[in-house]
């Protein structure tokens, strides 16, 4: 039986992967810059995108697509913002996946936008398998997760192109050691790049908004 | 092809469903008890499960099921307490399900076991949605990750018979009400027993130990 069910999700992989990249020409073609932020359930994505938001939103055009099982308490704090935000409930599905931003798209004006940026459902999982067509995927792992998860969770830190450790200001209070994570995630992915940050108070984000400027040039 | 997915998945979870009738029926004929604990990852069931056994050990026999993507780090953790653990490691699925516990049960020596502990995969989402043929349901939410989880994962919160609040040694340091989040939590849920708690100082475990030694009675 586990060789049918593996069988059914290479073919929803497969079929998944065709249409992220289809996302990814169509965005292209419009010239939009796509990211994926992933990380667990309170890790700390809409303070990052609201950070960014914030910093960025009058040098680029900015559209957020919300991701979640249920709610809109995200996509609501967003549009305060006065920016584009599109909310995908996936009722019950744990991650977004390319037919989901596909539809999200179709509805952002790709002309009016320069940035478009992805909240994923928030799971260490299974995100990490779907291809949305983003240009890079970036993970956030706050301080309070613990500094073994790339260890357990390997898949997530082996395909984020940025790994964001969030909510350092808490660091004293907790058990985690920056230089042993970091190096766990570089024997996963040496290519990634790490950044230490606090969406809260703000420590470290100009070389994340740095990062981001750079990319989208 | 959504309405495909769905009934794959539909089949899946009735097959499932029937395996942990099955697993539930073997463990209540050799007068085991079996809890099953689930958070997002870092959350703390390692922790819980290792105050657990140090408190409960010598009053009963205890036997763990961990259950992890990779690594054997929480499994190693808890063998050093000198008590039977299985690992299962599910090669990137993000969920355990009955069959997995099926082949773990069939390991132990049940007639030497009062209570069996699965820890499952660090997830919000999937474990909610696979029975495993546990008595009850223990999940844990973190005090970092903030007390709008209810809403944004209803599920898992809607499936826990007991929902233990943890690292409440860090909550001044954290935006989190306490009562707000009980009261979501009551709200999907009016019989689940919300128990705040550090796995870390220890603090509030007793009555968790009350209850679970209630429960096996």
């Amino acid at each position: 039986m586990s060789v049918k069910v593996l069988t059914i999700k290479e073919d929803l992989l497969g079929a998944n992967q065709e249409k992220a990249d289809k996302n990814h020409k169509l965005l292209d073609k419009h010239h939009n810059f796509m990211i994926n932020i992933m990380s667990s359930p309170g890790a700390g994505k809409t303070s990052l995108i609201m950070q960014t938001i914030k910093r960025l939103k009058d040098k680029i055009r900015i559209a957020v697509i919300e991701g979640d099982i249920a709610s809109t308490i995200d996509a609501d704090k967003i549009s305060k913002q006065d920016i584009p935000v599109i909310q995908i409930n996936t009722a019950g599905a744990c991650h977004l996946d390319a037919n989901m931003i596909e539809n999200a798209i179709d509805k952002l004006s790709l002309e009016q936008t320069d940035l478009v940026v992805i909240e994923n459902v928030g799971n260490l999982v299974c995100p990490a398998e779907f291809a949305v067509g983003a240009h890079k995927n970036i993970m956030l792992l706050s301080v309070p997760e613990g500094d073994d998860k790339p260890h357990k969770y390997p898949l997530m830190f082996t395909e984020a192109d940025v790994v964001l450790v969030n909510k350092i200001d808490v660091l004293p209070y907790f058990d985690f050691d920056v230089n042993a994570f970091s190096d766990a995630v570089s024997g996963l992915n040496p290519s990634a790049r790490i950044f230490p940050v606090s969406a809260k108070t703000g420590e470290g984000l100009e070389v994340w908004f740095s990062w981001l400027e750079d990319a989208l040039k």
